[in-house]
């Protein structure tokens, strides 16, 4: 596998002091880093039989449409409030100060359809959580979550598994 | 060419009264309607040697992080402020009411590098016009400007072509 984290930029004291932040846009931008990362993630469920890759707004948009692209599935995009033009169903979140919310499109997954959940990042897992329960509010079987970036001292991994939907990362960082 | 305008769903009065809105999020969900968008548009620039694909938040991302992963190149994310972690370069362009405002990397792109401009829809042509400007302020050479939809009425096409940007697009709702 490619060294993922030669190509990822950390910011330090971003958004806030203390803080060390990864950027993936440096991945991104390069096309051997970004075709590998799609293709060590597709690899693993190519035998899936996935119907739908639900994305995350709005970097696991990048990877999201790119992976269904590549497995032959539809694309659903999870967005933040407000932003879907059809009828929606929502979810409201924690977050360290206040709550958020994700939609989806309520005609988006049919009941029973195979579903992956994709990010570029995993912390403390709320988002994705919150796009899980949307998402098996519609039927949906959610198969996995896949993400390039863990911290895992963030929780997000266990808050996933907790709830029953298990978790691929490509890379992990301790110590965020 | 597959028939896009039956896999596109049209929402009348929205955002407001006497707009149908072109949801692209049916297309998106169809995985042949989707395959085949991205196909279209990437065997046009199969042999151009595009280095990057940028892509308009937020449907731009989808779109053309497939596109990119297709063509070898690298994803370059063009971002409403405030949403880049690292040094940025910005334009602000008109909206109806006030103005709005885009951001890339300031090392998003090299001088002289074959860049390709995506996004799902153009109307009035102001924010890839932004977008075109940023990159073009790093030294970029972009190649054409490409969208799914088009709505001619609204002058997007024109204006691009006017900044000296050719403009491919699969398909065009005439009256808006």
């Amino acid at each position: 596998m490619i060294d993922y984290k030669r190509l990822i930029r950390t910011i330090p004291d971003h958004p806030k002091p203390g803080i060390l932040f990864r950027d993936i846009t440096t991945l991104l931008g390069d096309p051997v880093g970004f075709r590998a990362a799609v293709a060590d993630l597709v690899d693993r469920y190519r035998e899936q039989e996935v119907a739908m890759v639900a994305g995350i707004e709005a970097r696991g948009f990048i990877l999201g449409g790119a992976m269904a692209e590549r497995l032959g599935a539809g694309f659903l995009p999870i967005r933040k409030k407000g932003k879907l033009p059809f009828e929606t169903i929502g979810h409201d979140y924690e977050l360290e100060y206040g709550t958020d919310r994700v939609e989806i499109h309520r005609d988006a997954v049919s009941a029973g359809q195979r579903v992956l959940l994709v990010d570029d990042l995993i912390a403390t897992g709320g988002t994705a959580v919150a796009g899980l329960t949307l998402l098996r509010k519609l039927g949906a079987q959610v198969l996995e979550a896949c993400f390039i970036i863990e911290l895992p001292e963030l929780g997000g991994r266990r808050r996933l598994q907790d709830a029953g939907c298990p978790v691929h990362t490509l890379i992990s960082y301790e110590g965020h």
